[in-house]
């Protein structure tokens, strides 16, 4: 799927650490939640609420997902997921394009 | 106008100067488009295919309008027309989250 269709996109962009994470809030017509976000290079934790999947779209980085001591590197396009109320490392060598989907359990 | 309704939004990013300036297209239904981005600090020269509307929803910035001398600032909030084929300036001096509208002559 390379666009959503009948979406509700949210104008104003998310901003995290000095805007070199960024993204755009997604609201499809099944009552899902996405985020299509941009991630310049720098090393970063991020913190979840619900369950979420990462679908790198493009991009070169590394991901240490909660309770493992391992980088799983992820080159041009790829997708991990991390359980809900959990926090995971990330760090990111080159400009990374991302779609990020929260699952309710 | 805070969320844009029934769009279709293109998953991938527009990335340009490597990540300093990255979008994503949103498509609404009476066929318009805009683009919702995201620049950080730095200097930058665009060209215009179309006019452009740039509306800024964040940020610190200066513009040079194609044919001019001066630089307008815009600080948090405001908005500025680029005519078509042609070329303008920025000084981004904060993050800064616009909304770009392309409009057809």
């Amino acid at each position: 799927m390379t666009q959503f269709n009948n979406a509700t996109v949210i104008k104003k962009a998310n901003v995290y650490f000095d805007g070199k994470v960024t993204s755009r809030t997604v609201l499809l017509p099944d009552g899902s939640k996405k985020t299509l976000g941009i991630m310049l290079p720098g090393e970063y934790e991020f913190g979840t609420d619900l369950k979420e999947v990462m679908e790198i779209l493009a991009g070169d980085l590394k991901v240490q997902l909660p309770g493992s001591e391992e980088w799983l590197e992820i080159k041009e396009s790829g997708e991990f997921t991390v359980p809900a109320r959990s926090k995971f490392k990330l760090q990111v060598a080159q400009v990374t394009d991302y779609c990020c989907s929260y699952i309710a359990d």
